[in-house]
């Protein structure tokens, strides 16, 4: 068995596979991130000792686990070098800190990575060795699969598929750069253009909602355009052009098979692959067919455990660990 | 010994190295591109045959050969599927005719990937496992290496670098796209963009070569910039500009070590990459330092040779052929 970890600013997951990636069992619980490494690891380490023993599963028969996390990460070295949602997280070796506490040998990832790993081995990208992954939240971030290996870059900073400019002197984005696709495309972009043309006094149904609640959520967006609201139909379709916009460049940058979005926007359903798609073939080139494909993530929130529970499996299988 | 072969549409050029990587001989002839996929081969290996013979070399101490070519490829079956420059290449198993012709195993590659791993292993990029690799000439091209692997995309399409849009219904492109880098930043369309400026009237000590020509060249461009021409200055910085956008955005990606430019325009020196790294640095986010080197290639018209010959000594060290 290998346990899966994902550390999260709100929640600890932990999760527990077989080694034909089968979810045995998870469990939740809070993370109290204002905690420094230690408190928050002995969290980890008790949660997931009480997963086993509430499924009646021993540490014994755990070969190893694999620890997924947000923030500036040295990979090869399994240290947390900062991390917005740990303030106490300073160089923290939290791989090692985690393997020791469990006695169990331990991979360290982020955690868009590991959720780009479990889609690919286990999800919507199972078997394409050339897969883009894309999570469209508060920000938008994802991962690379490149000849069925994880694209780390340098300094551990690749796939920051957010901070793609995508209009020169655009939007300004919280990094500080201009026009990145994130202040665009992600939900809470999403969100956030709809709230200023409602306050630029827009036509729309959702003027309710946000004169109610002074705002307006993606989800509201997107379920305004469902059913053809003029004013969300724009907004969904700023973002999904932005999205097929981003698309053409990556394709043309890695060559993926498919490109696999996630995240809390994706409960729109197939409106959103569909018209990211559609913007896709605006832009693309007509040389000849580029057929990616672009679809949805299937493993929701379970993708953080099940990926680094697998990514412990493919070290052990690959004689890493 | 290993042999790389570049096969142009215009020359092949042929060179023999030792298993350091060391040019030991080069030669080239024409290749008369005109003429069909036999005859372009029987031009190669007695181009090869000769090289050898003429250096008091022999075949028999030949290990492996390396070829790269222009168009679409396959690159897992070694055939060309098609390439502009050579109209008669229609799905052509170049890499097994090469092989019988030669009698020896043959690798193949794309010629701005060969040219790419050249620069990775014996050039700008040593050592550099995490590279970018751009070509600036009639069009931009350019190679990947990730984690020390060259990146080829599912379908042999990716590092097409000049077509990425950095303009959304910017200048139009060959491929048809809109917006490209390419239509912006290669030799040909900085020469494009002085031409038009020219045309319609700006100042310039460019003014008189263009009346001369009806046309000036990238090579002039660079040398009105270097003597202190307002227009040809603007034109300089109009194409660093694009490639340092394009490299914050590349940056994003795969998030290398090191991006080296090739192709023509580097005759330009470093008034170059010094320009790109001023816009890569007005357009990167300023969350942390993004310590990218940028720098230009090292092996000039070499790069073909010695690429394809050093991917023939890395497959047979990996028992790949």
């Amino acid at each position: 068995m290998f346990l899966g970890i994902d550390l999260g600013g709100t929640n600890i997951k932990v999760g527990c596979l077989d080694s034909n990636l089968k979810l045995i069992c998870k469990t939740t619980a809070p993370t109290e991130a204002n905690l420094g490494p230690d408190a928050i690891i002995d969290r980890i380490t008790d949660t997931a000792k009480k997963l086993l023993t509430g499924n009646g599963l021993s540490m014994e028969s755990v070969e190893a686990a694999g620890i997924g996390t947000p923030g500036t990460l040295n990979i090869a070295e399994g240290t947390v070098i900062s991390a917005p949602n740990f303030p106490k997280f300073r160089n923290i070796p939290l791989r090692d800190m985690v393997s020791r506490r469990l006695s169990k040998p331990v991979v360290f990832e982020n955690d868009a990575n590991a959720a780009c790993w479990a889609e690919y081995r286990a999800g919507a990208g199972k078997g394409v060795n050339d897969m883009l992954f894309l999570t469209l939240g508060t920000g938008i971030g994802g991962g690379i699969i490149s000849n069925g290996q994880l694209v780390h870059g340098y300094f551990d900073n690749a796939a920051e598929f957010g901070h793609i400019i995508i209009q020169k002197d655009g939007r300004s984005c919280v990094c500080g750069q201009q026009g990145c696709v994130e202040a665009y495309a992600s939900a809470a972009a999403t969100a956030k253009r709809a709230g200023e043309a409602l306050r630029s006094g827009a036509k729309s149904s959702l003027r309710k909602i946000f004169e109610t609640n002074g705002e307006v959520t993606c989800r509201d967006v997107f379920e305004h355009c469902a059913q053809g609201d003029r004013l969300a139909t724009n907004i969904v379709e700023g973002t999904c052009s932005a999205l097929g916009f981003l698309c053409v460049n990556l394709l043309h940058i890695t060559g993926p098979q498919r490109i696999v979005f996630a995240g809390g926007m994706i409960a729109a359903g197939r409106i959103l692959p569909d018209k990211i798609k559609y913007f896709f073939n605006q832009y693309i080139w007509h040389l000849k067919p580029e057929p990616v494909e672009i679809c949805l993530a299937s493993l929701g929130e379970d993708a953080g455990i099940i990926g680094t529970a697998a990514l412990a499996l493919h070290a052990k299988q690959q004689g890493k660990l």
